[in-house]
C-alpha cells in the first residue's frame, strides 16, 4: 500500500507493536483464503494461547449487540465465561462444518472428551458473504479449520484473506481487520470480520465519507464516480433488495451483512468485566456509520490472557487479583478506539475481489482514484 | 405398557386428546433411531406447522435455564423472536451436521435464501448421550433429518427413539417424553429430550422416589436392589465422575446430562409472552428432582401456533390480538404441569438399551420388578 | 409450637446449627414490625457482614425469575455483581422511602458519598401486603429502617414480622422465613418474604397438600372447612380477582403476590456464579407449587462472604482461589433445598394475623386444628 | 442563541416540525427547576399520552447499555413490556422521593391501586448531579413531581432545566435536550438527560472538539482557554477523581456521570422491537465521544404511542399491525440519529451554572468566545 492510500489513524491512544490483537502476548490467527471462481470464501481462527484451549480455559464476555445471527457457542460461554476452543470465523453456511472440525479436534487431542469428561463447546462465529461467494455450495470443509489453525501466527495478513475473503463492508470489500491500542498498563487487540453497512452512512474518523461518496455518484451520474474503476457491479443486487433482508451486503437498500468483534486483553478480567469490554466494540462500531442494523448480526466477544481456568478441578484453580472496576475506563477507551481502527484495517487492506455472477467488490483504495485529494479535502 | 407401570399422572388440569404436543393443531414429529451396537442415537424434528417454516415463522421464546448447552439458532430467535425452521433434537455431536442440513433443505425450498433473501438461521437442540452411544463417532448425517422430517405426524413413538435413543434420566433410560394440558381454553404441549439428574433426587408426583431408591440399594447392597434385572453398569462411571463433568448421566456425582424443554401453544402470545411460558418449564422440571445442575444444558423454548410472521413484508403483517397478560397464569401452570408429565412419559415409555462398551440403561419399569407395591406403598 | 405443628422437614441436606440464613457467618437480620389496626406491615434488614456494606461490598448475582416487581438496586448489581448496601425488604410502597434512609445512612458513614465518591446503589426489595394492610397510608418511614438496622443479630423472628408482617401466602399467613444447608463443605442459606400462591397448588414436601385442602373445603362447604377457626375472610377478595392482578394474595384466581429470595454463602464465588446460585431458589420455589405466576415478583439474590470488594482501588483488590466449577452442584441443591425450607418455615412460624377491613389471614398451623391426624395421613 | 452559536445539525434525515420529541403526537414534557444557591437540580417528566398512563399502558422497551445506575421501575418493564406512569427524570438522591409521589399520583388516579387492582410500577431516572447541586440535601420533594406533571407541553426549555438544571457533559454544562427525525413513514423522538463524558473525548458532528479544546488548553496554559470566562472551577474535582467513581462530571479522570436515553415513536412496535431501538440510542451516543465509562449508567428506554394495552382485561386487547421487522433501519437511523442531535441541544442550549462551593459549569456556547471561527476551522 502506498502513502496515497494508507490507512487513517483512529483515536488518540498509541497502537501495540504490530498494531494487531496479536500485541496481546499468546494470541496468534490463522486464516484459509478459498479464491476459486465463485467459491469466495474462507476460514479465520484465532488461538486464544499457544497451549490446549480445553485443558486451559480463558475468561471470556459475550455481547450481542444485534442478534440477526447464526453463530455457535455462544450460550454456554454466556453462562460460563470461558472459551474452551480457538475462535473460528467463516461464512453463514460453514458453521456446522467448522463446529465438527473443533469437536473432532478436541476429542483427538483429549480423547476422553464426551466420555469421561464433558463434551465440548464449539465456538464458530459468521457472516454472510453471498454476495461474492456461492454460499450455496458449503465450500468449506471440516479440513480447513486445521489448516487454518496450523498457519495461525502472530503476523497474518488482512482485508480479503481467510474468513474475509467474501465480505463486503459499505458496499466496498470488506473483511478482516485487525489493531490494538494501549491504554492503562494494559493492551487491547481488536479482530473484525467486517461485512456490514450502507454506503450513504460509511463514516472515517468522524468524516461522512459515505455521504459525500453518495453526493459524488449522484452528480456524477451512476458508474463513472469517483474515477474508480467503475464496473458499476457494486449495486447490482439494490433491486432485490426490497424483498429480504441480510444479503452480503448490497449498495443500497438497509444495512445489511454482520461484523464479528473480537477483543483480547492482558489485563486481569473475570468474564463479567469482559462482557463489559465487549459492549465498548459497539461503540467503536457505531462510530464507523453503523446503526446495528436490523439484518446485520453484530456481535462481540472480549476474553483476558492473564489467567486460565483448568478443565479438571484437581489442577486447582487461579487466583487472579482483578482490575479495580474504577480503573477500567482506559480499556474501555481502547476497545472503542481498536474496534474502529481494525473496521478501517479491513477496508483499506483489503483487495478487490470478483466473485460469483460477475459480482465485484472494489477495494475502497482501488475505489477512488484521486484518493488524496480527498483525504487532503476532508480528513484532519 | 401393563398397567402394573403405567406412568403415574401429574397435576390437576386435562391432557389434550393424544396428551402429546400435537394436540397444538399443526405440530408434528418424527424420528430417526439408530440402534447399532455402540451406535445407539438419533433425530427427533419437530415441525410447527404443515408449511413452509421460513416464509411462514412462528413466533417464539427462549429461556436459558443453565446455559451448559452447545445448540445452535438461539442469539437469533432471542432477537428477532420467530422460528424460521423446523426444530431438530439430536446429539452433542451432531448439531452441526443437522444444522448444515436444515441449510440445505432452506435452500432447495427457497433457492433466493443467502442470495436476494437472508441466509437462515439453523435451530439444533443437543443433549450429550455419550453413556451409551459412541458420541465420538459422529454417526449421524445430514440424511438423518431429512428422514426425521418426512416420518413427522401427530403420533409418534416415546422414549428411548430418535434423538432420546441414548439418553439417560436418574441413571435411568430417557429420552423423548411428551404431554399435553388444556387450560385457559388453550393447549400447551410439552416435548422434552431428557437426560439430566442423579438418581437420589429423582422425584415423582412429589414422592422422594430417588431417596428411596438409594436407601433400599443401600439396604440390600449393590446389585441387587429392587428385584431389578441389575446389571451394574448403570453406576459404571461413578469412578470417573469427579474428574470433569456432564458425561452422559452418571449414577452418583453431580447432576448432569441436559434437558431440552419445548412448549407448544395454540394461545396468541407473542415472544415476550412466548420467553415468559419457556420459564415456566423449569417449574415442572425443578418438581422431578431437578437443581439445573451445573452440567447440565437445562434450555426451554415455547412457540404459538396462532398466527405466523411473514419473511417477506409484500405479504403484510398479522394483526394477532395478543392475551391480555391477567389471563396467562392457567397457561403458565399447563407448561409446568405438561413439561414435568413429559418428564415422566419419557422415563416410563421407555425401552432398556444396550450401548457402548456394555454400557447399559435400564428402564425404570424394568428396574422395578414389583412396582405395583412400590406404587401402593408410595403414591396416592 | 408444639410438635404437632411442626414445620416439615425439607430435603436431605444437613442443616447449620441455626437453620436460618445467619449460619453464613457474619451475616445479621433485624426487624421492624408495625402492628396498629389496619396498618400490619414493616421493614426487615439483612447486613451482608458487620462492617461498612460501602466501603466493603460483597459480590452478589441477581435471577429475575418473574419481573412483576418494583425492586430498587438490582440493575447496577447486574453490571457490577458487588451490594453496598444492606438488604432492605419492605412492602411496595415503602421502597421509595426505605431507598432514601439507604441513602442518608451512607452519607452519614461516609460523607464523600455523591461528592467526591460515587453515589450509593440503594437495594430496597418489596412484596404487596396489600390484602392485610392498609398499604395505601405509605405507613413505612426512613427511621423504621435504622431501628431495623439496629435490631439486627443472628437470632431474629419469623413469620409475621418486619416486611412479613402483612404478607399471605397460599391464602395463608406468609411473611419471613429462613433456613440453611450444608453441602460441599460450605454453608447456603435462605432468608425468603413469601407472599404468592394460589391455595389449590400448596405442596408441601412434594404432597398436593393444596389439592387436599380445596378438595376438603369442597366436601365440608365454605366456612368450617378443616375444623378451622373459619372466618371465612380468607376469600374476601376472591370476587375482585378477576378485575386486576397481584393483590396481595387472594384465595382463588391467579396466582398472585411475590416473594422474594435472599441466598447467602461462604463458598467463594464470584457474580456470574452467584447469579448461577440464585437461579436455584426458583427450583426450591416450584417444588412448594409455585408456577412463577404472572403477578408474582420472583426475585432471588444470592452473595458471598467469603471476600469483599474494596470501594477505593487504593486498597487493594482481593485475589479470592473461586470455587472450581465442578464443584458448585451441592452448592445448588443447597440453595434448592434452603429455599422450600425457608418458605415452609415462614408459613409454620406465622400466627394469624387480623388486618384492615376486617381481612384476616390465619397460620396454617392454626387453620386445621387437626394437624397431626392430616401428617399422619399424608407425609412421609 | 445567536446565529453563532447555533447548534451543529446532525446526520442526514429530516427533523419533525418541532424537533423534539413532541413531534410524537401526544407527548408532552414539563419541568420543575431548583434553583436556589448550592440547590441546583429539579424534576423532568414525560408524558407518553394525554390519558392514564394506568390504565392505558403504552408498549416499551429497554436498553441497559451500561448499568452503573439507580433507576426504579426497569425490572417490571423489561417483563411485561409496558409503561404505566409517566417517566420521572431527576438527581440520584431523588428517586425514592418522586417514586413516591407517583404511587400517590396513580393511587389518587384509581383508589384500587395496590387494593382490588395490583400496584403500580414507578419509573424514574436519574443522574448524580452531585457536582453542581448539593445532592446531600435530598431537595427533591413529591409536590415538585406534580408541578412537572402539570407543566407538561409540547413546547419545554432545555438544557439547565428540570432534572438538567444541575448536569454536567463533557465538563461543560450539560442537562436536558431533544430532537426528533422522521424516517419510513414513521417520527423517533428523543429526548435525554446528559451528564457524561470526559472533555478530551466530545466529539462534535465527528468532529475531535474535546482533543482540539484539549490541545488548545494546554498550548494557552490553565484557566484562560478559548477566550473564556475561565474560572477554573470546572476542574475542581480533578483531584478527587482517582479515588471513586462516578461523581458529577470531572473534567479530568474517568468517563463519569450518567445519561439517559428516551426515543419516542408513532411506529406500531412491541416491546421487543422498542428493545432493538433502544439499543440504537447507544449508537447516537457513542458518536459524541462516549465509550460507555464504567460510572457512568447509559439506559435508554423506547416507547410508542401507535397503541395502549388496556390494564383491565374486560376492555379487550387491541390487535396492532406491527411494522415488518425488515422496515425497522430507517427507524434505528432515526434513534441514532435524534438521539446524537438531542445530546448537542443539552449542551448549546445550556447556560452557564453557578452551584455548590463556587463549582461552575460553564455553557459550552459562553465557554468559547470565538465560536464561530472554530465552526468555520473545523465544523464542515
Amino acid at each position: 500500500m502506498d502513502g496515497k492510500n494508507q490507512a487513517p489513524r483512529i483515536g488518540r491512544l498509541p497502537a501495540g507493536a504490530l498494531d494487531n490483537i496479536c500485541d496481546v502476548a499468546g494470541v496468534t490467527v490463522g486464516h484459509v483464503t478459498l479464491d476459486d471462481g465463485p467459491i469466495q470464501t474462507g476460514v479465520t481462527v484465532l488461538r486464544p494461547h499457544g497451549g490446549d484451549s480445553y485443558r486451559d480455559k480463558v475468561p471470556a464476555g459475550v455481547a450481542v449487540i444485534n442478534g440477526f445471527g447464526k453463530s455457535i457457542g455462544l450460550v454456554q460461554i454466556e453462562e460460563l465465561g470461558v472459551l474452551e476452543t480457538p475462535i473460528a470465523l467463516t461464512n453463514t453456511f460453514g458453521v456446522g462444518t467448522v463446529a465438527n472440525a473443533q469437536i473432532r479436534a478436541a476429542v483427538k487431542d483429549n480423547p476422553q472428551v464426551g466420555r469421561e469428561w464433558a463434551t465440548v463447546n464449539p465456538l464458530v462465529f459468521e457472516c454472510n458473504d453471498g454476495y461474492l461467494n456461492d454460499i450455496q455450495a458449503l465450500a468449506v470443509t471440516e479440513a480447513h479449520y486445521g489448516q487454518a489453525l496450523v498457519a495461525a501466527g502472530q503476523v497474518f495478513d488482512q482485508g480479503a484473506v481467510g474468513a474475509g475473503r467474501g465480505m463486503s463492508c459499505f458496499s466496498f470489500k470488506g473483511g478482516i481487520g485487525s489493531a490494538s491500542r494501549v491504554a492503562g498498563g494494559h493492551t487491547v487487540g481488536a479482530l473484525v470480520l467486517a461485512n456490514y453497512g450502507r454506503k450513504p452512512n460509511l463514516t472515517v474518523a468522524g468524516r461522512p465519507f459515505g455521504r459525500w461518496l453518495s453526493e459524488a455518484e449522484a452528480d456524477a451520474g451512476a458508474g463513472c464516480a469517483l474515477g474508480a474503476a467503475g464496473t458499476g457491479a457494486s449495486d447490482a443486487t439494490a433491486a432485490t433488495d426490497a424483498t429480504g433482508a441480510r444479503t452480503g451486503g448490497p449498495a443500497s437498500g438497509p444495512e445489511k451483512g454482520s461484523i464479528i468483534l473480537l477483543l483480547a486483553t492482558d489485563a486481569p478480567l473475570d468474564a463479567r468485566q469482559l462482557r463489559r469490554l465487549a459492549v465498548r466494540a459497539g461503540a467503536g462500531l457505531a462510530r464507523t456509520g453503523s446503526v446495528y442494523g436490523h439484518g446485520s448480526g453484530d456481535i462481540a466477544l472480549a476474553f483476558s490472557t492473564a489467567y486460565t481456568v483448568p478443565h479438571l478441578a484437581e489442577r486447582g484453580m487461579p487466583a487472579p487479583r482483578l482490575l479495580h472496576e474504577t480503573r477500567i475506563d482506559p480499556l474501555f477507551e481502547a476497545a472503542a478506539e481498536a474496534t474502529e481502527q481494525a473496521i478501517i484495517h479491513a477496508m483499506w487492506r483489503a483487495v478487490t475481489v470478483h466473485g460469483r455472477d460477475g459480482h465485484v467488490r472494489q477495494a475502497i483504495t482501488a475505489a477512488i482514484s484521486d484518493w488524496s485529494a480527498w483525504l487532503a479535502r476532508n480528513l484532519p
